[in-house]
């Protein structure tokens, strides 16, 4: 249902294919910069990387035999070099190990991803706090069990919303300061990048200046906190916009009125529906995430150097979870700028209840809206 | 890893694409096989979806607006049938709900992926009887939380394997067998094709045999017992895979040594390795379908008529978890008969074990292979 | 939420100590049965597992050293049968591995509670059928997502949560009739008992026939059949449970208001609130048996003749998902027991809509319900 | 497994009451503190509160009806504070709802069991730095899809294994420091404290300091973000653990033998047996606490301003992730205390394999344990 959004455009095949081009040009211009390899063929092999004939599906093909598209992408991108810069193909994917291309390509994936995704949930946000502050005195009806319970605001539901939308967008900002480059070699070792004479720290700095991402400490092929961190902030992101989504059907039903979608959807059968489209989006997301998360904290418990099965076993669950939140933050950016709010009837439901002469006692909901509308949202760090 | 298999072709953006014009085509022969529409009506349908010219991609672009890409769908397929055959557009879709056409699409796709997926597992037991058999005499040490226990032989072990594949085999047959067609309409009431006068029951009779599929009682667009059925068969067969999978890891350790894949996969970093890359890609699975499956166990606690998510949340963890199942079905089949055994090996893994006086006990061993051998492999009821 | 309830009893520690002695107590009457143990020492076990002096917490409390609960269990309970019979002690557990002795011990409290779930299931099926025949002609607004669509019957929607209830059924019956005894021995080549000169496969059925359970053909300690067809049926009634509780749920809704639980609970901080708990109570284990159950699926990729971890994380999850499935099984039968309906509510609701115009074309509702109300419960095979 | 274990205490039903009893009490002294309750009052609740006669078992029988057990305590709780100061019994509970104690005595169930966890992980970094000091010159194959690859060093290898031991205690701190009480009443307005003349604000911050939590901008009965971050934290410690685990596995098999946990587990069928039984137990965790996890991160796609399940559905799985980690982290604690490595053997390993002439490539190892041992375990804020 993402189809043809940004995220699902950051997160596909030809994406990751993108990614990891940048990936294999990065390594030669890092090694370049600390004079391990000459500037020309870092320089051709950047080139050769950005060339558009590389060919994701090809590669998808090739990779059965090794398990992962990286020794394909090699050889092609080599082959490449070559041609615009002959004897220099060597300097390709020197020392590293499929696996310091492929993690590097699918954190690039995921900045890029949570870059999308952080900037519509401050749009989410943003939204939020105009409908908090015009409605922190639109009285409705809270609901406990199904039930009318005691009146609450509906300023002070978008404030929660809010409140949830800024939490999901400190943790994706927060992970995605701390994506890092992944780089040590066959066993994590950095020994053939030593072997070359090289400083392996020095290096791994170098990459990650090249690429915007962090140096790790130690190379991380089986200490999987950042994807860990990624399953962590992806779950909470599709759980904070599945709240709003799940209050926004209650709100939409045909019985309740309060709310309405500004521009529904169609259906096939019943052209009049006006359907809450982007909240079944949202809301859909949220039943899925939770458990590509939970594939992926499972994958932590990864034996040896580099695990037969359990990093194999991350890379469709990350990137179904970026697609699905970005397109979630998306559509939650347009839900929340679009939203129909009808205090007449959440009035009117109000004194059809039992709460009818209880309508004016709503506490500390305005004043708990006004202190919540002052927190403000977090900036990418460096931004 | 298991692009260009079968299953991934099975289970693609085409494939989908197919079934549901495969479904929209029935529905109008349906309709004409019990006098509803003209003949000449469903037979320029099918013609008109048995063209080329649609395309995945777009639909899914189109498909936002109403959630699904249904409605894109019939509109293309209409404008097809109108060219074809002016007039007979409005015999597209007649009292069809988007939901009718998507369920029965996505049955179609799982029937067709199912069926490969059983001939796999066929294949994966026939080459497992030939190694229990070959094998029911060679001793090797069983294993019991990492420490040699007492001796085993591997045949009992192959023979396990092959009860667990057969096992999974049944499931898969048994599900299949049972997929059905939906045919509900807006409500799942039949009133649109009651209202044309058309006896629902005979309707839906008539449409499942268009489709090789079932007749379902009810319509289940909120009786999600088909799509919880294949959740649990295709967690089963990951499941039963990973076992397999599981024990060659162990067995192919570079210290072990007791098996090897027929053809192992290269490394980007060190190409003397022989890698177990067909058991990676089904332990791999193993750690991916149980949480796909428990979304789908999960959408079964749907409200209403429709679901606003529930639904929704089932389209890509289905479809992954046939393709997941299906690649690593094709890779056991591969797996298996290609393994290499090497039973000398065992014999002094077993000799340097504290377990070397007691090789000969390996109790009922023999017995037991010889009687799980004579379980069959069940067919496809009425194939 | 389930506390007191007889599936919490039939499932606690105190239930699984029970079946642990029951199992091998058995275990030398079965060896009896076959001549291996003297009868009097097969009874002495039997009345020495039969005392109550055992000690569940202080059992987990010892089971730390060696894993799991069964070795100080067998310490005590040769004890126990040394004070009854000298010199009998020694027959206790003969053979026998640790895992025979907990899955024989897990299938039995299984085996207990699918018999209770199978009885509330049947029990709800029977008021479904009431509600469904009674309500066969009243007209309410079928709901999709979230919005009035079409007219449809409660009969219908209480037909469609039968078919389902007998779905699960069906799945609960069918799995608790295929329930093994574990016997297999350290490595399960039944190697100790062979060495007793005992044919392995005659004790195997020995050992079912005590117990009221399946003799398997092959042991499985790492060939989970058993678990993870558990694991499918629980989900599957979890579920199916979830989807009476969702539309209760928004039925129950004080906007929508066309049921009622007939006995709804309290709050402590608004007396006068009749929360729909029983549904609560199915809502919330179809939101936690999934994922339990997607643990179980994942323990069958167990690597050797018992493996490090994925058995071991069985144990709570399988108890869990049981005691979840059995106190929302109970809740169902009493809430559909005690529904009340308002269709004149009903028909308030949908005259209020857009529908108005259309409340008599409610399709083939009627003729699917009498159809639906045709099929029976199935019986438990032998019963 | 983790019977018996401060975590089990910690988060068992005695605890969950105590603490329930904990904030009952706290909140007539938080009352009390800002004017609006009589000191007497609150000495007298705290001091009932304290009494040992509250029963657990009771309480969660009495907790049917009403859907949780806070409804039953403060009845018990009331009678016990009339009985010790006659006409203060209706300062129990004042205003609160049944969520307010309830979350917060679950976040004082996690910060006490994540108190424990930290120490426990604390101590396992401290061993593991010995290890990785020790050895950081031992030579060991690394192993990537089950093969040597080339060669590392344990040292590496442990300071690894420390690094992602930090990262769980860093975000299970993290965390801890953040947990908050809630305190909202029915609807989260704060109204009944209000309708008193209490500024709700204050109330909360007087709550918080007396429980040593902290307060929330808003209450979180539906904004769930202290839950998804547990959740978030534990899945990772989990994970992190289980890394150790795997590798312990690997290395402890009986071909490969380069370590041993210290004491192993016995085993009911041979006794020579020495089982890595804590790895078991951090593997068996690591297996559960992904799915718990995912439970949790659904829950926050909660409608209303108290949902129909999915608060309901935390309870459980929120605990036992608790207790799996307590356990896990105490089991790691002495697993890493003891394991006996064997270099000799790690050598000789090396030796036999391909990798016998590369032995002394160990790249940038030495400097990066080095490195990676000059980070320090981060404090708990404000100890």
């Amino acid at each position: 249902m993402s189809a043809g959004s940004p995220a699902e455009a950051a997160t596909g095949d030809g994406a990751l294919l993108r990614a990891m081009l940048d990936a294999e040009a990065a390594l030669p211009r890092a090694q370049a910069e600390i004079g391990e390899v000459p500037r020309r063929a870092a320089e051709a092999v950047t080139k050769a990387a950005g060339l558009d004939g590389f060919d994701a599906r090809g590669l998808a093909l090739r990779a059965g035999a090794g398990g992962n598209p990286v020794i394909p992408l090699v050889a092609d991108l080599r082959a490449a070099v070559s041609e615009l810069s002959p004897g220099d193909g060597e300097f390709v994917h020197r020392g590293a190990a499929s696996q310091d291309i492929l993690d590097t390509a699918l954190m690039l994936v995921a900045a890029r991803t949570l870059d999308l995704i952080a900037v519509d949930l401050a749009a989410t946000a943003a939204s939020l706090a105009t409908l908090a502050d015009r409605h922190r005195t639109t009285v409705m009806a809270a609901r406990t069990l199904t039930q009318h319970a005691v009146p609450t605001t509906f300023g002070l539901k978008a404030a929660g919303w809010r409140a949830l939308v800024l939490d999901a967008h400190d943790r994706v900002v927060r992970v995605r300061a701390t994506l890092p480059v992944q780089l040590g070699g066959a066993a994590g070792t950095l020994a053939a990048f030593e072997a070359d004479g090289t400083a392996g720290e020095e290096l791994v700095s170098a990459y990650a200046a090249e690429l915007g991402l962090c140096a790790p400490q130690l190379p991380w092929h089986v200490l999987r906190t950042p994807v860990a961190d990624l399953a962590g902030a992806l779950a909470f992101c599709a759980g904070a916009l599945g709240k709003v989504a799940a209050d926004v059907l209650v709100l939409s039903r045909t019985e309740v009125g309060e709310v309405a979608e500004g521009t529904g959807g169609g259906s096939s059968s019943m052209p009049h529906k006006n359907n809450p489209v982007r909240s079944v989006l949202l809301a859909s997301a949220a039943r899925q995430v939770p458990a590509l998360a939970s594939v992926l904290y499972a994958s932590m418990a990864a034996e040896d150097e580099r695990p037969p099965g359990a990093w194999h076993a991350e890379w469709s669950p990350l990137r179904e979870a970026l697609r699905l939140c970005g397109g979630a933050a998306r559509g939650a950016a347009v839900l929340c700028g679009e939203l129909s709010v009808f205090p007449a009837r959440m009035r009117g439901n109000l004194a059809r209840g039992e709460l009818a002469g209880s309508a004016g006692c709503v506490g500390a909901a305005e004043g708990m809206v006004a202190r919540a509308l002052e927190r403000g949202v977090s900036g990418l760090p460096g931004h």
